[in-house]
């Protein structure tokens, strides 16, 4: 019989991101007024938010901070004893920072890093929304209702991270969490210049993008789902209103196939809600894309407006001096 | 350590489905013409067809036959030793019928059926497409551009079968083939009336729902992929021109959440489109929703103008008499 | 030199509708919270309200009664001697009812009834809306920012009355008003059942249907305008939701081509919202286009489930006993 | 009696547009393979086409030439004697060049040009499109069914012209055509830098941008209609397939508000095609719209990446040498 090594099933899902933010105030109604995301829960600095389809306590944290940044990630595991593999398999290489009791929504999670220090997270137990007041709903496979206000997004879908050495985070991610590298914009020498993995039959859970400046671990973006580019551009015109800035699109990617708008939310975070979802991998022998990076501009935006400078630069915490990484924002 | 029993992963996908049709060329104008797909290869009385994204040599295997209806289902495995294990299982309950040496677009693969006789195979070994003459495209992520003609499908999606006994077929889908129930309706003593079940993020790869005739192994539809519930407008369009039956629709079902439109094909098949995908299933841990048979209103349809009796009544092979059974068309 | 009559340009468009309501928080909560319209002013036991592209200070008026049904309709005409022509052409025929001084948002404004007892009203003298606090927006051709509450309708479409002499209606507004007939439904022999008409280059802005009752006078729906029919669906989810009747839809009319969703607000008038707005007419010399009555399940919908019996048969006021005339509503 | 002077209601609509094109095949394919038009005549060098909703012989007219730019363009009047009002006011200040016989599609027409020398027609005579052989349609206010290839465009809709002095042309469009001018950006001093006229109820039928450089006379685009932002992001992948200049989107206006999409066709002309449509004006009293010229950015792009800098240089014919203009073309 013929054999394959078969993939590590052991990472379920992208639970949940935390954001740090300067302008809390800001960032919650950015995310609840104009994205329509619900509050589940307060604690000290922190917020808790979700999208409207999701069954968790939260999809992100909003904590307050002096500079905006990720604040952590976190990995559902398929099930208790997936996590102990996993948890071990990341103690075996060093990068693990031991277990803590919870938080709000979820219990005991495993802390590690990745070879660039982004600060995450492995879980199993979650907790489940209750129902909130008066939003019972007769479509039992949602929550709750669809809210009235912003242009609710449905659900978290993905995040990006930048490194210093993609193909080091991109082995990380592979290796000992089991993702599966679905494309890759590798530079001359074929190194990988940046890398979108995932672990379910999205295109992608995370990417990776190169870093361009001397700090290490940082955001590039979360980004939330809709189901239609007409959402993108009705929260395009709620976005203009509220004077936040719109750094580019609507579009569609080449990489992923998905629609997209980027904004920076008031906290300086770089937030992409996508429209339609792209494609998806089904085939369970796929084959890493390979883009030679003088293809990028057909990788990156495959139908609109060619991305902007700024896409490439600019990443939280914003180093300073700060000249170098102003966007050229819409607003 | 708290563990749970982890699910089975052999079955990755829904690889293609063979559609029974009276009216080859009629089938072929539907599936080509207006809803873009593309042809891969003839083989006697057979046309394999494909969406524009899928890799696959097909999606879709038109046979001319004397009656309309399924001619099989194939289901791709993760890995050779999966395949094998999904046969044993298979052969254990005594369901199998053998292995075959392969079909145009794929090698070795088991025959088997449910239950209730409904004809399907599993199988790794598959041929990809190569690119069509002068279809070389940019977009490395597609195996070739995007056609010119009709309004095109990119991918299959999902299928439906009818069942006298659909808990039986749904215990077998689970059990031998591992798939995991996503929604059901139950009447009144709880018993399943009818199931959606995946082995992906998609909220269902397969439906079983009630036959209400003495026939057995009959075929409800198969459903192909879109992105926008435009697209399901103006496929209606093209629909209506060529004098195709319309069943219902465009709206959007509670189970599942996606947008729909059903028509009959020429050769008699019930065709589902759909636009946006509804919602998806990241959760390892989703407990299966249960909608009473009191709410199937809303289970079916969560938007739009309620479904019409035809759609659970029609299934190919029709039955003869057919007057019971014809539906209220549009055309 | 060849010559031909021109047609009459003294009205201009549909100014605002007035609608009855047995239940006006009901009916309130509908247009603000579901529909995004914004409330300009209250008067006794009247609401106006307008749509966020709108620049007058209402397109609705919404008054409490005993039942629902229209109260008024009002056409801006499109100078003051405009409306001074109009006004003694319908003086000429008797259906003249006397100038009132105004109302909150207009000033004089001339009563009068089409032959079957609907209240209209011709008027020049408009206010404009002052733009809401906290609303200033940068795009200049807009009164206000896009709500961000509910779906926002843009603007009033269209409106349709019931009559049982739908040629005499009709007939009235064309050669007394000016307005030209578009789209026409005929019996076997030839004679009107229903028509569109337009003073612009919509397919129309008013519709007369058939009366199946005794009663006269009665209201079929206002039409509310979105620009996509993405927006449909969202609104539809809303409705649904809300505990509020969907009647029909969303699909496409053949006449006039628009994307249509209708339902029943809380004190029962028939609500439509449109997608996008179907085609336009430009040419000067348009022929009517005329479809024999065996082809209006055609006219009436093009794409889409077919249209329920009780958009035949219902209308405000409904008459008592009211057995005969319950919708097949969704919710 | 209050009184206002009533507007010239002479000219009715934008008729047809006729571009020369150095690549009549590319430009065809453009037009036909892609957009999805349809053609009814070949005659020398010249093809008239149409969009399928279109009841004339053509809206388009493309003509081989050794430069790209414009032809002519051609405004139906509302009845002969509204032509020959204007055929009066245009000779009365000596821009008329004398009636011809007609051309493929309409009778005797009218030739003028702008103070710039841009060449237009007026005539009244027009010709209706017989339906194509096996394009007869259910649907009677179309000649014809919905093509199958393509991203079908449904009419034209409006053109854009450069000129050294907008506010020139402007009034000759205003004062003598008996447009309205609908929105304007000015400068400093108040005066016009572009401008934005309808004699229909849409925001523009036309629109006069600034000239950079000393050529006079012009082209910057013409505009299809679609109903939907999909169709744009639709055919943005065919065109990006097929080799065809992106400019520009998709986005959506700040001006008139509808999304957009720029591309230049093989010939070198630009081409806009539209979604959604905007906002419409009902109200006969309009105030023209006013923008400063440091809002422009607003005033051009609401929703979507800023406009690149080629969008206030490129037009055709592009003077040579052509270093300066060469747009930042996506492909």
């Amino acid at each position: 019989m013929n054999t394959l090594s078969e993939p590590i099933f052991d990472v379920a899902q992208l639970a949940h991101v935390e954001l740090l933010t300067p302008d809390l105030d800001g960032t919650l109604r950015f995310f609840m007024d104009l994205m329509g995301m619900q509050e589940t829960e307060r604690r000290g600095k922190s917020v808790y938010l979700r999208g409207y389809e999701e069954q968790y306590h939260h999809s992100l944290k909003v904590t307050e901070a002096q500079h905006a940044g990720l604040g952590h990630v976190a990995w559902r595991t398929r099930s208790p004893q997936a996590l102990e593999r996993r948890v071990a398999a990341v103690e075996a290489i060093g990068l693990g920072r031991g277990w803590i009791d919870g938080d709000a929504g979820h219990g005991r999670a495993f802390r590690f890093a990745t070879p660039e220090g982004h600060p995450m997270e492995l879980l199993w137990d979650v907790d489940y929304v209750s129902i909130p007041p008066g939003q019972a709903t007769k479509l039992l496979n949602r929550p709750q209702r669809r809210p009235l206000n912003g242009i609710p997004v449905r659900r978290i879908d993905h995040l990006n991270l930048m490194a210093a050495n993609t193909g080091a985070c991109r082995d990380f991610m592979v290796d000992v969490l089991g993702f599966r590298e679905r494309e890759r914009v590798v530079g001359d020498n074929g190194s990988a210049i940046a890398s979108w993995l995932s672990v379910t039959n999205l295109s992608h859970d995370i990417a990776i993008v190169p870093e361009p400046t001397e700090m290490r671990g940082r955001f590039h973006h979360v980004c939330f789902h809709y189901i239609s580019v007409q959402h993108l551009f009705d929260l395009a015109e709620l976005a203009r209103e509220a004077g936040i800035s719109i750094e580019h699109g609507p579009g569609r990617h080449g990489i992923g196939g998905a629609t997209f708008l980027y904004m920076l939310e008031p906290g300086g975070n770089r937030i992409e809600v996508m429209g339609d979802p792209g494609y998806m991998i089904f085939d369970p022998a796929w084959k890493t894309v390979v883009w030679e990076a003088s293809k990028i501009a057909d990788a990156v935006v495959w139908s609109g407006s060619p991305v902007p400078d700024s896409f490439w630069v600019y990443g939280t915490p914003v180093p300073r001096p700060v000249e170098g990484t102003t966007i050229a924002a819409v607003a």
